[in-house]
């Protein structure tokens, strides 16, 4: 089996609040032809792409956010999607707001193989953002209403001839993502992202949005030896300007591509994931050099405790 | 108490396999000058700074390396330096290889104040390279060889008006160093290392470890909330190149100060610690975000487990 994988990432520009889903499929559907005809096997489209980021509006009646929410994948709306991938023998990875028949509602992300079967779901982890309403605000960021965090953590699945792992926007920030995936010798990891530029808890952060991206998902990679893809929507999206800087970064931390727009794009790269184990088995060898004997802060609490 | 200290990172050239302890300590105190001089109360010096690297030579006996360890500190050679910094009201930190009464070898940093008491002690977690001969090197990395790895962990101390963690060389490669100190409110990470530009078991990392060495610490330093001084003893030794880029790193990641060459070196920052709490209050509130019941791997398992 080969050991290279061609890999997109397919940024999305904005998506406005009246943008219908059949819209949208139609710019993914775009952009996976884009990809398929630069050679890419596997398309990673970004977080919440089916509709625009509505955690920035809050709603007192939750219900009332249902329709921004998939009950089924495929939907009808994303079945023309699933038929155009496994037509071109493409798979993807989408990010959508699911709603489950228990009335869970999970900021989601799945991996659909070549011959159009689902191979994996990822639920987001780490939500950030507040709860409750905040109208001092000038735009909200509540996820935290709208979305649960998972507890069922970060997998790793076999799927395109190696270990695929995901994780959705905030989970990249936390290096314990990455760790408990590269503990399952992770080789390429999946990430969708909607971020602002603007930060409203602490404006300072604002000009610094494109450099943190690219150092927690640069570090990420080079400390587990894998690749990355982290695929944006950005762009003015209903007022709000969002972090574009799609990127596809090497097990060495060295970004392979990266977009140049806050717009749909498209950027590919060739992944040879035995690059992994240029750092897999020499300075990050694992069972060799880690110490989790002296980790236990890291699972015993939650917070700082200071003495 | 003021919040803001004074940061000097004394960077060491080169120090050559015959030079003296004597030699060494006169450079340690004329960059603890220069430091002092800059208004610097902390000044961070690098691992193993006192001889050098001695760990690029294997010797099959290893009391015959005895002579490179320090059994008391202040030792009579080091004795001038301490003397000298108390006398100039300035701390410091200081690696340096350390032999105990029963016989167990450490790679060593301590803190000490600008009263001259030594306030805190750390040994070296994490030990790279190799514990037996490997004669078809062009040159040994026998760290695990001539140290032990310690279970003491990483503390955080209060001093200098904040709280302080330490941490030498590879341990700055690990997610997981940064995470245990966050965890306890560090707000400045001190960090000597050796680091030779060639990475024997895998040549394609040599050019990248001036971008590896940024990378680690900077992530790290973002987040966590905490600044990170790093602080290499670089250049050409005993014929084997050495990464010079000592640095100091904000809370927010960036660059504050980088030396130019691969000599002795003195730069400076003025560390406001309050800037920590930029990123500790309200992105990184650990206590808010972090997900400690998905992390179970980081300390249950060593190595990868691959289903």
């Amino acid at each position: 089996m080969s050991r290279i994988v061609n890999v997109a990432a397919a940024q999305l520009g904005p998506i406005q609040r009246e943008d219908s889903r059949a819209i949208v499929v139609k710019r993914l559907i775009d952009l996976l032809r884009q990809a398929h005809s630069r050679n890419a096997e596997l398309v990673v489209f970004p977080e919440l792409a089916l509709t625009t980021f509505f955690p920035r509006w809050f709603v007192d009646d939750i219900t009332q956010a249902d329709h921004w929410y998939e009950t089924n994948m495929p939907s009808v709306a994303t079945q023309p999607l699933f038929d155009e991938a496994k037509r071109l023998g493409v798979g993807f990875c989408l990010g959508y707001a699911e709603l489950t028949a228990d009335s869970q509602r999970f900021n989601t992300q799945i991996l659909v193989e070549r011959n159009g079967s689902v191979v994996a779901k990822y639920r987001k982890v780490h939500i950030p953002g507040h709860e409750h309403h905040e109208p001092d605000r000038p735009f909200q960021h509540a996820e935290r209403y709208y979305f649960t965090p998972s507890n069922e953590g970060f997998g790793v699945w076999k799927a395109f001839g190696g270990r695929i792992g995901m994780m959705i926007c905030n989970d990249r920030r936390w290096p314990e993502t990455y760790r408990v995936m590269g503990l399952q010798g992770v080789e390429i990891i999946l990430c969708g992202y909607n971020t602002p530029l603007h930060y409203v808890p602490d404006p300072s952060q604002d000009p610094l949005q494109g450099f943190h991206n690219a150092l927690v998902m640069q570090s990420g990679a080079y400390q587990n030896g894998t690749f990355v893809v982290g695929v944006a929507k950005g762009g003015l999206e209903e007022g709000v300007d969002g972090l574009a800087d799609s990127s596809i970064i090497a097990p060495s931390g060295e970004l392979l591509a990266k977009t140049t727009t806050s717009d749909d794009e498209v950027i590919t790269a060739t992944c040879d994931l035995d690059w992994c184990n240029n750092y897999k088995n020499t300075l990050f060898d694992f069972d060799r050099y880690r110490r989790p004997e002296v980790y236990g802060r890291i699972t015993q609490q939650r917070g700082s405790i200071l003495d």
